[in-house]
């Protein structure tokens, strides 16, 4: 006997996300130092002091279980975006929390809509229900909602939608997706995932919305602008009801006591944030003009990152940007076979992929 | 409309897990200070030097996301118990073990078996599921394994046992324990949790027994004698392919960054484990010494709690005590109504916990 045989069907047939090389790992691998890690869309400048104080002080109790409530954290959100507390979803990432979103709502008879080419986490956690996956077509790279419209039916239970994307970084504009929302029928939830909200300086406050769709759920993280990817805090922000399912089927610690101190600073930090941004811009800048240098075409963006066509193998020129000591992640398991997305770095960090990209471009035809 | 009826009919009906409460949130609602939380079983030792100079190396890369494969931990786990390293599943927590081993292996038409007075988790991930828990009577409050047994069926997909048991404290002794893992089919799988193996001065290593049982899994954690109970670390020693599996359904980056770090470190200090074990011991005879003056009944206990019958309402004197300042677990939703557990924490501590339980059964007849 197998324990394929023993597990469920849905499990047996998932491909496990395949995170990022960690620095140490590629290390280990190939034998280099002085690594560039441009994969995983992470906040190049570091963690704050203030961030800093408060694991030190937050280390003292560690043997203590963390406050399963969160109370400090969730009464700092609800602060910042004038919300019921108890709208609010504490999650081990955002990732945990699209995870919880789809094990409360979805059974195996439903379906779950998204975009080609968005985040890989929505197939994962539609696979691991054995629900019904609908994709549909891209427009320009990014979210085709009139396409998207078109597919929703009795038994679509879930729509994902990311804006900006991750790994096109495409973006909507505001009127075309709360018109897109308003016609989501009242028994489809549609969740907004804004991991990249604050880099996209879109032009309206989505949260506003939650009062007006009730079937609406905001994703956020701590993970990108906040700078906290290493601590996992993401949130969901819905209506008290919904919350309220998603709570009951939460881990009750499933953010540990030095993430939840953390990431209640990290949210009053402005500066930082300010920073990152303007650092993003610059880093933005830097790589368009060497894309148009080279001649590469990319996907304009509004995230920490950038899509660019290396116009041949994708796989080819990431892996000779590795022995490099650039890390990049290659996007072919989305379906973009000669896409490569690069993280905006600092400015160094982003040279050293330039001028290691204009090697490798020359080595393969 | 409601959101209940969207959300899957095994989701509205869980009773969320209540943890234990954090002291902060004692202290705001009552107004009282110097608390002291003999609440969770939490090691009253605080963390070791070497964990938070761990904390600190870690913090620096922390806009980074966690190794998703655990690299270093799961080698060292490896070595120390002489395992594949592919037979390791890391958790945020062994709770998120416990769930991912749910998830991966139960369908709702199965069957989960468990004892009374087990683990509250246990019910839970199986409500989570939908599918049909089994109680096997207790016997001495500790696992019953003949009545168990006879409990299992062709639908028999899971069994929990906790050795030692949490909240009772009672244990099962090698050859009886193996004996009943023997006799178990092979379609059945059987979770050993040992999160307080380390005070029970077991006799034999379980982990031998893998090679015996491809059936069995073992799930153990950081959060108790290794003091990370605020960090979530917990883990499972199975066959590979369980393993496998249960890594398909894992969140990739379910462990923090500063989690992995620290329980890396935290598993070889041999010298903190002692001296937890030491403290341990002494907090058990002086509690135990405290109730036979006080002439209450106790369940005799292999952890780092001990559960005593108030021979009164269990929530009135919980009650009291909090007033008093001192946070113990009343343990009624395990239909024990006149028993309270209480963790075993420094001297002086379990001393303010005795004097306000000596005060307040004075008061309570």
């Amino acid at each position: 006997m197998s324990f394929c045989d023993l597990a469920l069907d849905c499990v047996t047939q998932l491909q496990p996300y395949v995170p990022g090389k960690p620095i140490e790992e590629l290390e280990r691998e190939l034998g280099v130092t002085n690594i560039v890690k441009l994969a995983s869309n992470e906040n190049p400048l570091g963690p704050s002091d203030k961030v800093l104080a408060a694991i030190t002080e937050a280390s003292k109790d560690l043997t203590r279980y963390p406050d399963g409530n969160g109370f400090t954290l969730k009464s700092a959100l609800a602060d910042k975006y004038q919300l019921n507390v108890d709208q609010i979803t504490l999650g081990n990432g955002s990732n945990d929390v699209l995870e919880l979103i789809a094990r409360t709502f979805v059974s195996p008879n439903n379906e779950v809509l998204f975009s080609q080419y968005a985040f890989a986490i929505y197939p994962l956690v539609t696979q691991a229900i054995g629900a019904k996956a609908v994709i549909a077509p891209a427009r320009d790279y990014g979210h085709d909602l009139q396409a998207m419209s078109t597919l929703i039916t009795d038994k679509t239970k879930l729509i994902f939608i990311a804006n900006p994307n991750n790994p096109t970084g495409t973006y909507l504009v505001a009127d075309e997706l709360e018109a897109f929302i308003a016609q989501v029928p009242q028994q489809t939830l549609v969740v907004l995932d804004e991991a990249y909200v604050e880099y996209g300086d879109l032009d309206v406050n989505t949260i506003d919305w939650l009062e007006k769709y009730s079937n609406l759920i905001i994703t956020r993280t701590f993970s990108k602008a906040y700078g906290l990817a290493g601590l996992r805090v993401g949130y969901a922000l819905s209506h008290l009801e919904v919350a309220d399912l998603l709570n009951r089927i939460r881990q009750p610690f499933n953010v540990n006591a030095l993430a939840l101190a953390s990431a209640a600073v990290a949210l009053k930090d402005d500066a930082y944030i300010a920073q990152t941004k303007q650092l993003n811009k610059q880093g933005m800048a830097q790589l368009i003009a060497g894309f148009d240098r080279l001649a590469l075409s990319y996907i304009p963006s509004k995230g920490n990152f950038i899509t660019v066509d290396v116009q041949r193998n994708a796989e080819e020129v990431f892996s000779g940007l590795l022995h490099q000591g650039v890390i990049v992640r290659p996007v072919g398991n989305y379906g973009l076979p000669q896409h490569i997305r690069v993280s905006i770095g600092l400015e160094e960090e982003n040279q050293r992929f330039l001028d290691a990209l204009t090697t490798i471009l020359g080595k393969i035809s």
